[in-house]
């Protein structure tokens, strides 16, 4: 997606450690313009699918996926990182390490709110080395819910978890793929669109 | 708001403990077209004031603070639980009580996304004895930014909160007001519209 590509060399700031920030517009601040044009590709690329739910993880999945959400016209639900007294009765959950936080947590999704009927779309905002996105597939499957694929916006392509995930028969959109960073000349490589 | 008020009295569950769990349609999984008619009655709500942006925090608030983004044409900003090591610079921090986890945490938003020509709205999904909603508040008087109001979607109006944050001279407009409920009846009763 050529516009996320634009916004990312415009404001993404590339730090030592193959880090790219983008939370000017991704992911602590939120562009709902872009969020909006993220929707209506999202919805171009699944328009095959028989979408009926939309799955992320708290926290900055979640305003990507209600945008995204307009698009197809469903309800979004979201996976909750950490055990509240206001989840209750039976739950699907995994075990997830997150790379930003170097820990492991437990995610969790009320069983109620996953079906064997429901055909899946997950969206989440990046994807490096997959742990939560196979988190998320593994809810799913516990379900017997059908999962579409995984909408991702900004997959980096150096990493394992695209090709993880990809193997695992999972169909895996990704609006941008990084190929490579040099945080020294501030310069940043997209794979080819193939679309 | 008559839609939310119907909602919650049809899919609300009152739990004893003065617990209203909505988690079928606003904070875990999310009704994206409700959000949608959330979003227009709070652009009604503050279509007198000059809102650049939208304050809320993670995780629960962050949806529906982007789909009510939208009817604004404003970016959102959420503000962050714990100590991220993407969230770098410098940042607004305060602690804030969490009524659901029993515990205190750091709620902080990168400085260079609050500036004291912003006009702030502040949008969340519930408000009860208000610690999260007074610590919002705190991180925008914190950056000089004007504080336009919260937008709250539902307020136990038997707690502390809404009252203690208006006398601070916060305008706050919450959608559905409880009175009161009652677990063993199942029954609730709402604040009369005013508006």
């Amino acid at each position: 997606m050529e516009l996320l590509k634009e916004r990312i060399r415009k404001d993404g700031i590339i730090k030592p450690g193959n880090v790219l920030k983008v939370d000017s517009f991704l992911n602590h601040q939120m562009d709902i313009d872009l969020f909006e044009e993220i929707g209506k590709e999202f919805k171009r690329l699944f328009s095959d699918c028989p979408i009926n739910k939309i799955l992320t993880i708290e926290a900055s999945g979640i305003g990507i996926a209600c945008i995204v959400a307009r698009h197809f016209h469903v309800p979004v639900v979201f996976a909750k990182k950490t055990q509240s007294k206001n989840i209750e009765g039976e739950v699907y959950s995994t075990k997830v390490q997150s790379f930003t936080h170097k820990k492991t947590y437990d995610v969790m999704v009320a069983k109620k709110f996953l079906n064997p009927e429901d055909n899946v779309l997950i969206i989440d905002d990046f994807l490096a080395n997959g742990c939560a996105l196979l988190g998320l597939s593994q809810l799913v499957f516990d379900s017997g819910a059908t999962l579409c694929g995984a909408g991702i916006c900004v997959e980096k392509g150096f990493q394992v978890g695209g090709e993880l995930i990809r193997s695992a028969g999972v169909r895996v959109e990704s609006l941008a793929i990084i190929e490579s960073m040099d945080a020294e000349k501030g310069t940043i490589v997209f794979r080819e669109d193939e679309k």
